[in-house]
């Protein structure tokens, strides 16, 4: 009942972002927290969706012709050498003001055990999962110190902050269950890559946490999955909105607010 | 003090296996590995030392030409297409009995931070720290099964344990400093590949384990580094000694046996 009512309280009233950057938002859980941003009774003023190819992003067309406030940038993990372009598109976009919530959303996932694993896959989950994260957070990060220093308040969700959307199938401590090596491998390689921003960001004032979305009914997830994106992606933004100082940087979160085992 | 008897007691007189294999075996903790193991009281049947360039390795063919009981054999991390050689080799070796211990001990360590820090060189640190092991791993699985199905007994170093070299630098839950990007990601990565392949290899009664082996005075380590390669290596077999049941596999250790967080 705590939890719930912080998350509630908190969440709900007090995150109050100037913008927000979602990878991986062309669809799934990416597309509804764009969906949600732009619904939230204050919404951001700059809600800028990235996706790999923006051209077949209908549904984000579709919302930006109703939202004045959203925008569509190319973001392909595949190709991290390209971010720099992205990164001048935002700064036209946000024009004086920095970057408050980076949601690093995209990624890949597919089955293996140890018997069918291969090092192609492990190497191509790796470079999305774990490495795309680090080098899209690079780029920005001038944009997310910006932000983190314009408030003249300590770390905050409203300050600046980097959530990567990460899994409980990426905690080396609770895994019980073994097989998914290359998504199991990435999702822990990217809650190392949280950890160690989280310190070496800390004197910046950014807050960096890994956030577990659950088992969503998207196309990663697939029908059988237990839970809708779009109420996900809702819970996710309340638990954000409870980020009000660094004591929260640098853990892997369960959706529900427990902090979860690395 | 209690440690320090049972690692001394069950280590020392307990450990009695037939085979070992060692990756990177021609320098540093590898062939200090090698060293050791041929000078225990009653050394392996065989020792086979695996590293990139048998022709190059002096050491070891000084060594192979005091012991019978030492082979070497080819084995390069950053090319796992070509294992099957090696294994093939490893067979014509061990002849009728199966390998009881496999050291992923090769691994690459470089200097990073947030500033430097490359795609291409996470890619590297992950090829050679992580995806390199789960491959030699998986090729040598049907060696260690045959060995750890030998004995009768239930799970023990005596029957058959993967044990890879880790780093404590790849614990993120104990991480507080920060920095070495590509390091830290590929030890985490391997740590979960180690608790990963322990939950899959227990019905094979194969115990699997990570090991941090402290900062040691190698051309890795430099010379800087708090201790000598030939103590570590004795303490870690002595360590080694003590998995004598299943109660010991999924877990990374600190070479004073501590078990460390994930």
């Amino acid at each position: 009942m705590r939890l719930w009512f912080k998350v509630n309280y908190f969440g709900k009233r007090r995150m109050k972002i100037g913008s927000v950057l979602v990878t991986g938002a062309n669809r799934g859980l990416g597309l509804e927290f764009v969906r949600q941003f732009l619904a939230l009774p204050t919404p951001p003023e700059h809600v800028i969706s990235a996706c790999r190819n923006p051209d077949g992003a209908k549904d984000l067309h579709d919302l930006k012709n109703k939202h004045k406030n959203l925008s569509i940038v190319k973001v392909d993990l595949n190709d991290t050498e390209h971010l720099e372009e992205a990164v001048k598109e935002v700064e036209a976009t946000l024009g004086n003001s920095g970057l408050n919530l980076l949601i690093n959303n995209a990624g890949i996932a597919s089955r293996d055990n140890l018997d069918t694993i291969t090092a192609e896959e492990m190497m191509r989950h790796f470079r999305v999962n774990t490495v795309g994260p680090l080098m899209v957070t690079k780029v920005f990060l001038p944009l997310l110190r910006k932000a983190a220093g314009s408030g003249g308040e300590g770390a905050s969700i409203n300050q600046a902050t980097v959530c990567s959307i990460s899994s409980g199938v990426g905690s080396i401590g609770e895994n019980d269950s073994g097989g998914a090596y290359a998504y199991r491998t990435s999702k822990a390689g990217l809650n190392m890559i949280t950890k160690n921003m989280s310190i070496d960001l800390k004197k910046d004032g950014i807050i960096v946490v890994s956030i577990h979305p659950g088992w969503l009914k998207t196309d990663m997830g697939g029908p059988n999955a237990t839970m809708e994106a779009d109420v996900m992606a809702k819970k996710i933004i309340d638990l954000m909105g409870t980020f009000t100082s660094d004591e929260f940087t640098g853990k892997l979160y369960h959706f529900s607010g427990r902090v979860m085992q690395f």
